[in-house]
């Protein structure tokens, strides 16, 4: 097993460089934190190295499988953590590659400029709860593979497809299949439950100051709107993601 | 209107032992920072003081009333603030009495012991929305006047009352007026949508992790549950709260 102890080796810059997206995207790998994440992330094979503070050591409860494994010193572990009380566990994890279960999904939710990662991740976790086949997240939105992304959704990039692309591509791809494709808005909107759940639906939500792209909102099927009862302006976009995934699935 | 130059004047170290919750409680008062907030407090009539950076001046748009106007340093507001890029304007609130519109409300969210100020806030938030008429935060959750769930409410704060009490006192009492309280639970719960929704109710939530109280779940009318359909494990609290309000209200 190796042992790290230089905050200079080259291996532990490399790492370091994960958190940042430019260089998640040039290597297609990105890495995660915590015990719960890097078990998730070994069950779907998509772990490249573990890395483990000495402090903690490996635990026997996990299946490493293939991956390597190399044990850090406390000083190395925590200089890779964004949180303030670091587990002591990372993975560096390979992109998945989206592929053919795309093709035969029925239920999708497509994410317009989030910003918040908290939000993103939140969202993305209420899907995959919610019983979602694909998450497609447009241009605008932050990095689903930053690190507040992937601590919120708790594992949940893990059992469902998420696909970086074009959102208006989709929305035509999804109406030739005829998908009906729901956006949000607060005017010119239907209150969604007038809308009949269904088996197949795809979902757009949006930005959190700004809503869903106007342009896109011109080429969906029906734009949805829940409505406010009390003196708040607005919901959160994660609750307004779940309230409209369950109603819709029902 | 009164200028403060000095970080050292008594007032500027009284503003900033608002940011404890300790102080909070003693003074009854509490600090918010932001235009929004500000002008939201100043339409409730609960503000005392407003506190302006000299480098934005006051908008003409805010009705001060009676409040103090104290004009103070760039250095001296962004030392109020705990947010990356503050906004330069801050009130000392008074902590709304809670009173007699109470004992009238119809709907209900009762809080257990929920951790972090985001998710308070945004369930605030999500309750206002939901036109729910009282929220109850029991003990064991972050205090209602942090700065981050004043942030995450959006002003909420000051549009439905909110009562720090006993949960299980209130669980009794809402029961003897034949108010239906609904627990959220994992086990032995009835999935939500067996239950009617209805002119009144009480939902209560709970915990990131361990959920509501056991000792409160054996009180309720009926517990309730969220399916999840995919494989994530749960939903984050205020995401529960959202769909749980919004089906309950309809």
């Amino acid at each position: 097993m190796k042992y790290i102890q230089s905050l200079q080796n080259p291996q532990v810059k490399q790492w370091k460089k994960l958190l940042t997206k430019k260089e998640r995207d040039r290597s297609g790998t990105f890495l995660i934190e915590g015990f719960h994440l890097v078990e998730e992330a070994l069950k779907e094979g998509l772990v490249l190295e573990v890395i483990v503070s000495e402090k903690i050591g490996l635990s026997p409860r996990l299946d490493i499988g293939s991956a390597a494994v190399i044990t850090v010193t406390e000083e190395i572990a925590d200089s890779l953590s964004d949180t303030e009380t670091p587990q002591g566990i990372y993975a560096v994890c390979r992109q998945p590659k989206i592929n053919e279960g795309v093709s035969n999904a029925k239920t999708y939710l497509l994410i317009d400029a989030v910003q918040d990662p908290g939000n993103l991740g939140t969202m993305i976790r209420t899907a995959d709860a919610a019983g979602i086949d694909a998450v497609i997240v447009g241009r605008g939105s932050v990095d689903v593979y930053n690190s507040k992304v992937l601590r919120s959704a708790q594992g949940s990039h893990f059992h469902l497809p998420i696909i970086r692309e074009d959102l208006g591509t989709w929305i035509d791809r999804l109406q030739k299949k005829n998908i009906p494709v729901y956006g949000t808005a607060l005017e010119g909107a239907a209150t969604y439950t007038d809308i009949p759940a269904g088996e197949t639906f795809a979902l757009i939500v949006g930005n959190e100051g700004s809503g869903v792209n106007k342009d896109l909102l011109s080429t969906t099927t029906a734009n949805l709107y829940i409505p406010i009862y009390g003196k708040s302006e607005s919901l959160n976009v994660a609750v307004a993601t779940g309230i409209l995934l369950y109603y819709l699935k029902k």
